[in-house]
């Protein structure tokens, strides 16, 4: 079969599908599996059962729940035919995160609903939608080349805790060594640069992540008969917010950059390259100006930059009205992004550390590190990375381009363990609202990953 | 009668009526009369009608509810018969803190009981008990003296919104400054030193207080996509806490000390005589170490100096687990003590401007000042003074010392609008835990308030 006619049996087969496709992923997208929340344990639980039926149903000869310490995984596999076929590996997550109507949904998080192109759900994009356009994308393959299974070895390994720093995901891919071992690691928990700009990720930021507790006094107590005389938790957590960075924005903990491998002038050049307008990325970030590192550019702070952000304060009276106390304690959520060279548990001693200088005598803390996940960098002339771009590009009829991406991912433990390239492809777009109210994936792109999962793994196969 | 005999006679009248008394102060302990929160709206009057029920049926003749802005006061006369009597006005307020047994109480706050010496319930000490003392305290006067109206004229003036700031009372008492008018005010809302060595306050700090609103996002956004390139509201919120001292522990806001009166030597000495240990002192502030102003003992700084404290600070997430965002907003609960010399309405203009420079592009605010408190200072050789000093050392049997009080009352705009100086007659101990989860008063010590309440208006009126 010549290219056209293989790309059109790939949009008949995904033509004929879409309406069954987009059913299954509103019933995953309907269970809560939010990891963070113990109270949606068993949610996480219902939506890993549901994954491995599916895929069962899809036509993976195993499919299996993996235990961990947490939450469960699943995992699955379907062999090629093929004696001299690579091994693939694909990665993705099945739990999302906290979700909740007041947050300033329009909807109900946990209830998909399309409105236009758009599918409005908490894992829409992040991760459900782009670990589901594999099954559509695999069951295409093989209709449109008339296989009876895949041309690569296809592995599936979707976790349950990547919302909650994958804490046990490392052990659990060391424990299964020998079943996800793979000559390649597709990722597909990314994004890319816009709907006209389609784009390959090749790198990853880290993430340290932790909570500080900060005590004072054993109880709330009078800022009057007490005020200005003992140590105040919540300004004792202000002062170390403040502390977290220099005048230059850079994150002020010692030791934090030690080892860092810095961009080079050509990665600064490809950057640059593209079509970057800082108005509408502000917009998308909805947010009222840029702020950071100074030195760097805003695509360099959010790719290739590490930092310190504070995902939440708390501490004292936060009622209607007033209430003159020092509280009794404070409470900081940090996380960390880190970049190549970057390695989590050193800054995670760094942070500790750096902490228990910073407080004054009479606030005692603890500090509790969650999940830890490592930096990721693909070299750009990786034959399998310029697989993942061809593929996309006949998806999308037209060059890829190169990324980073901020977020995080478990990608350089895969590629520790596995010793495999790690090659991100992701469909979403920056809009789509990760981790955020409303979020959405675009349903025409939707498919352009199906249609990519579609080409790539006979890309990726002796040809 | 001499004054064996007075004494045997007030105290054998409140022997015969301290049950009645306490059953009282518990029913109207009871009622949950929390300014600060909109849902107790409701309580507070019911507290304001039932206390002048209860001032009618002790035997003033006028007893009205007055109406302000905001929350309703108590107003009640009782003229002397004696036509050259001197005319004093009492003041306290029925309204208290917020309260919620998961604050930490032993037992529900609104419902009192007692154990041992101690009676439990938010409002037994700050103020409803010491407010409370003065009707069982003239009619021991009345008693013991057998008169049928007291030996001075005696009003009473207690606000329903004193623990949010008394934003109206200022207005309350100039549009009836006819009728509050008075030769001096006794103000019960104070404590004394311990009960081994009873005191009265000679002034209190006044109080500045605000919220401050941060917003950054438009909604919260994912840390990996955007952080280090936007700014951040709980960032900022640090930011601002850490800015607002000095490293001497100063306010660092510009003109936060312009025109205070310094303490004199004589006072430093005064407070450096009291049996102060500091050991004991943080043990009732629940706290782990002393911590202020450089150059000023612990004393000095709850007394005597100004200070910045944050009440209360939120932003992001606060939940279990991790939520790798950049909030939208964060929020500040401020509150500033002030000392003679300041005015509230100065700080909360150099505070507003203070706060407005602080900020990073990107990051809007608002900021809302609720009702201020103007500081106030007695002179230790006012005769009135000598008058409560006297009584209080009646009902103790000992000489009474002077302190200052750090807390925040009203007292300075009574000072201001009667013209008449301000007496602070209050039998609270440091560890009746206002604004803390199981405040409580010492019975014995509230019936030496009722003897002391007996004993002043003798004194005060002409021998």
């Amino acid at each position: 079969m010549n290219d056209a006619g293989a790309v059109a049996a790939v949009r008949a087969y995904i033509d004929d599908h879409r309406a069954a496709f987009l059913d299954d992923l509103a019933e995953w997208l309907r269970i809560p599996s939010v990891s963070a929340q113990p109270e949606h344990a068993a949610d996480v639980r219902r939506s890993a059962d549901w994954l491995a039926a599916h895929l069962r149903r899809t036509g993976f000869p195993t499919a299996e729940v993996w235990e961990t310490e947490g939450a469960p995984a699943v995992f699955a596999e379907w062999p090629s035919e093929d004696p001299d076929a690579p091994t693939v590996l694909v990665y993705g997550h099945h739990d999302v995160q906290p979700a909740a109507l007041e947050d300033g949904w329009d909807s109900d998080p946990f209830e998909p609903v399309v409105r236009g192109n758009r599918l409005y759900a908490r894992g829409a994009a992040d991760d459900k939608g782009q670990v589901l356009f594999h099954t559509l994308g695999v069951r295409a393959h093989l209709a449109a080349t008339g296989r009876t299974a895949p041309a690569v070895n296809l592995k599936l390994l979707v976790e349950g805790e990547e919302e909650s720093g994958s804490p046990n995901f490392r052990a659990l891919v060391e424990r299964h060594r020998d079943r996800v071992a793979a000559d390649a690691v597709i990722v597909s928990d990314t994004g890319m640069w816009s709907r006209d700009t389609p784009t390959v990720c090749t790198g990853m930021r880290g993430l340290a992540e932790c909570e500080i507790e900060l005590s004072g006094p054993d109880q709330d107590i009078h800022s009057g008969s007490f005020g200005g005389a003992v140590p105040n938790p919540a300004t004792a957590a202000g002062r170390l917010v403040a502390a977290l960075h220099d005048e230059h924005e850079r994150v002020a903990v010692p030791g934090f950059y030690d080892g860092i491998v810095e961009l080079t002038e050509r990665e600064r050049q490809l950057f640059a390259e593209l079509p970057f307008d800082e108005a509408e990325w502000l917009r998308t970030a909805k947010s009222h100006a840029p702020h950071g590192e100074a030195g760097h550019t805003t695509l360099e702070r959010v790719w290739a930059r590490p930092t310190a952000e504070v995902n939440g304060i708390g501490g004292g009276y936060q009622g209607a009205g007033g209430k003159t106390i020092i509280p009794s304690s404070a409470l900081l959520k940090l996380s960390f992004r880190l970049v190549a060279g970057q390695d989590p548990e050193r800054v995670e001693k760094a942070v500790s550390a750096w902490v228990a200088e910073q407080l004054p005598a009479g606030i005692r803390h603890t500090i509790t590190f969650s999940g830890a996940t490592r930096p990721c960098l693909t070299p750009l002339d990786h034959p399998a990375l310029q697989s993942v771009a061809r593929a996309m590009g006949r998806a999308f009829e037209q060059d890829i381009r190169f990324t980073r991406e901020g977020g995080s991912g478990p990608a350089a433990d895969l590629q520790d363990v596995i010793g495999a390239p790690v090659l991100f492809l992701g469909i979403s777009v920056p809009s789509d609202g990760w981790h955020a109210p409303n979020e959405k994936v675009e349903l025409d792109l939707l498919l352009k990953g199906v249609e990519t999962s579609a080409y790539l793994w006979g890309d990726l196969a002796p040809h």
